[in-house]
């Protein structure tokens, strides 16, 4: 496969996502010239001075038609406004892809809006969220050694696939591909869940009446379970939407394995209890060893 | 308040909290002999070659009657035996104490077989769990900073409280008072809930069919969120057991927090869920400031 080289990139959202990926691409040399478009003028001042974007655009019409590719990593929430304002300004040459954490609504999206221009989209998604937002988190070094998925479509142009690897893949990261509703599965079960719990949590306790006291004796592990509740309420608003079927499926799934542990201690069933933990904790072991 | 000094400490169960303690008070100068007591022989034996303990013991019955303090360290389920064990060995002037994560259940133990000896019980809980466990994980600074919480009894001798307070300070932990049934309701909500959730989790994702999958996919979140699971099942068993009643009821409104989240992304209710996400994070930011 050649090594994709491009003249100008449009980053639609600079923030984390966005931010860390026109920094990864410039400092593999694989970028001209990065454009910035995005909501807050803050924001984006903040992109030009920490050198993320060489540019910022008023708006996606004044900057798209001279772009090779541009990644849309705004709020998935976002996506059809952007799609549709993107549709009219392009040409037959110009990739889209994203980088969104939910892939069905993101094709439906597409298929919509980018109807004309729906071989050149690339639907992508890099493993890489953190706790973290914002322009002042981004860093070239984001994606090395994370995943990067692509759910290329039937009628995804081949050579438009290959340039989107190839652009994640000189920013350190392993790309994989897999079918939208497939990916959407998975993350629910190793992302959009996991979230959805830390929120709760974090919310029973921080509204409990003795909130002051339990914040104070929380430890490591408390610590650790509830990082990821400090996420950003917009972005996981439109995820837990996006992906709505499958999340509900797995909270289901895990309410009732939830039941199972309530009742297996209520009943002080310690052997079936010890039993139960042992199997968790040789399951996370497996992930440490996979790591 | 006088600083403690110790000739001989006594520790049942060498492992980490246990090995850690004896460490730290050695590093402090504050005992001059450390004897060991444990149901392993090889973990013992590494005790020994790692310099936790300068002794080991054939029983509870032939190190106690030395002993200025007997530290209880093994998991919370043998501690009732290993009291019965004790109290024909104790004379007026050593002092019992524990490092149990549950209280209530520890005291009423405490009353049953150490009753004419009750006076010189300490109960304590060093927070400062770990997933990792065993001798081999003790180290001299795994308490500095942390917190530990004396539950001492209307009858508990002061002279005996202050020594156990004086020796944790020396580990270099912060040492603070509460009421047994007040401790358990705290833990039960920032440590003994979300190991069950983490266990539930880890259980849930690592039982399904494409568990595999998901843990090739797992990122830094559910990494986070999960890492406690691989804690000691016995050791757990132990604490959802003991501390039972505050659990359940915590894990009854856990319930009731998930299925408030569900029923929003259920009913598509964006706003009342970024709401609710957004309250929760700030009481994760609050966390993190307070640390």
């Amino acid at each position: 496969m050649r090594e994709a080289r491009l003249k100008t990139l449009v980053v639609v959202g600079v923030g984390l996502i966005g931010g860390s990926f026109a920094l990864a691409l410039k400092a593999a040399g694989r970028v001209d010239r990065v454009v910035g478009v995005g909501r807050t003028r803050e924001n984006l001042q903040h992109a030009l001075d920490a050198g993320l974007v060489d540019e910022v655009a008023e708006s996606l019409a004044c900057a798209a038609p001279g772009a090779d590719v541009v990644l849309l990593a705004a709020p998935v929430g976002q996506t059809g406004r952007l799609m549709a304002q993107l549709a009219p300004c392009l040409n037959g040459r110009t990739i889209v892809t994203d980088a969104g954490s939910t892939k069905q609504d993101v094709v439906a999206m597409a298929r919509t809006f980018l109807s004309m221009h729906i071989a050149r989209f690339v639907p992508a998604h890099p493993i890489a969220g953190m706790e973290r937002s914002g322009a002042a988190a981004a860093t070239a070094e984001l994606y090395r050694g994370r995943t990067v998925v692509l759910t290329p479509l039937p009628e995804t142009d081949p050579a438009a696939r290959d340039t989107v690897r190839s652009l994640w893949e000189a920013c350190g990261a392993q790309v994989v591909e897999m079918a939208p509703d497939h990916h959407d599965r998975v993350l629910a079960a190793v992302s959009h869940l996991p979230h959805l719990l830390a929120f709760a949590l974090m919310d029973l306790v921080g509204r409990h009446a003795e909130a002051e006291t339990f914040l104070r004796f929380a430890g490591s592990g408390f610590r650790d379970v509830t990082r990821i509740a400090a996420s950003s309420p917009e972005m996981w608003r439109d995820i837990c939407l996006a992906n709505r079927e499958a999340l509900l499926a797995l909270v289901d799934a895990y309410c009732a394995e939830l039941d199972e542990v309530r009742d297996l201690v209520a009943q002080g069933d310690g052997e079936a209890l010890a039993r139960l933990f042992a199997r968790a904790r040789q399951a996370r072991q497996r992930l440490d060893q996979e790591a």
